[in-house]
């Protein structure tokens, strides 16, 4: 029988927030291909024998190239194995995902997608925050840090994200988060607008760190504020708890 | 002992993309208030004698208040019952989980959320789409399209957000899809931009339409569209299946 992969978001970091249908598709892996952020608890549970590869992408460490995951993911599966490609949040939220499947695709090999827990919308939640509320909130935006304002990388306008009105949410943002917070604030956005740092969302080491906009675009980041974080701003942010 | 009601995130409709955190609760559950977006299947593997409580909310149907739902979960919970507030998608994404969370803070019970995953990142994802995608996507926008551009309940700007560079992904927008398509294109957005509903994301019955931004303004939805459905507007769209 033909090999394929399996892209299982695995949620936010607590094992049982993985969706039962990637607890089944776990079950039927002879390959599991995971990096740092994957909930890697949930190995503890494979069948003996299973090949775990750990593809990790350490910011300034070790670095594998996505070329690099890609070509592990159609080598197994071509040798008729099932490989689960498991992945921290959802593989399609920053998760290069897409990439994998399209890989695939041109090696012809099959892909399945199997959703998952975004950290961007459960940390804040396990941390008391919504990122809709009635009244408050008609959405929000998600949005990658990696690229500060300004950075010619940046894909986004962030004038216009300040003016959208709506929840705005970071992710991969700890050492852009002064520059994302200036430019809101520049784009007219007040500087008394809450802002929360979840780290480690739903973990036991879970830790919130709560300011305003104007107080990191001038003083810097929350104190102790470390990677992984998400970063909620916007009124909804003075729900957070702890 | 004291009652409680736990918040739990559905997910997007196949039963078997709820989280195992999510069974656990129902598990435990003595009685479950559910509403029309649950995934109603998981049901069947409730123990007997589980009080199921059907709170749905039809539009321009048959309709209960959030007060009516609030009131519910207090009740149950101060007769010493452990409550399951079962959804669609995730609590905190346009699912009004916080206004319930308060109203029981205020009546005293406790509360716990077990995060879903959410049909707006879902749904695209199984019809192929992923909401970011690298060179094309840093982040994108959750919006719920009840109140269309111009209603005067909109609390968003719509024009910033056709300005913002993000995916859009919009939902409870099928009637007002063609106000929203015109409002993006008359702020800029490109008529050729791509655009696709995917309804019953995920379920046997899912369907994708597609189209482009400056069509769905000029003629109206594609045909067939018909709620819930979740939009995806932008390049990624053009990776929608089916």
């Amino acid at each position: 029988t033909p090999g394929r992969v399996i892209l299982v978001g695995g949620g936010p970091g607590d094992p049982e927030l993985l969706t039962l249908k990637g607890f089944q598709a776990l079950a039927t892996a002879d390959v599991v291909v995971v990096d740092r952020l994957a909930p890697l608890a949930v190995l503890d549970g494979l069948r003996e024998g299973v090949e775990v590869v750990d593809v990790s992408k350490i910011p300034r460490g070790r670095f594998t190239p996505q070329e690099e995951i890609n070509a592990v993911l159609v080598d197994r599966a071509r040798r008729g194995l099932t490989v689960v490609r498991l992945k921290g949040g959802d593989s399609f939220v920053f998760g290069r995902g897409m990439e994998e499947v399209l890989a695939c695709a041109e090696a012809g090999v099959a892909t399945e997608v199997v959703p998952g827990v975004t950290s961007a919308i459960a940390a804040p939640e396990l941390a008391g925050i919504p990122v809709t509320h009635r009244g408050l909130s008609q959405g929000f935006t998600v949005i990658s840090g990696h690229a500060a304002p300004g950075d010619p990388r940046s894909t986004v306008d962030w004038d216009a994200l300040a003016r959208g009105g709506t929840t705005l949410v970071v992710l991969m943002g700890v050492e852009t988060l002064p520059a994302i917070a200036g430019a809101l604030v520049a784009a007219g956005r007040d500087a008394d607008t809450p802002l929360a740092c979840v780290m480690d969302g739903g973990l036991p080491t879970q830790a919130v760190l709560s300011g305003t906009l104007g107080a990191v675009a001038k003083d810097g980041p929350p104190d102790g504020l470390r990677p992984p974080a998400v970063t909620v701003i916007g009124p909804v942010a003075r729900f957070a708890a702890g």
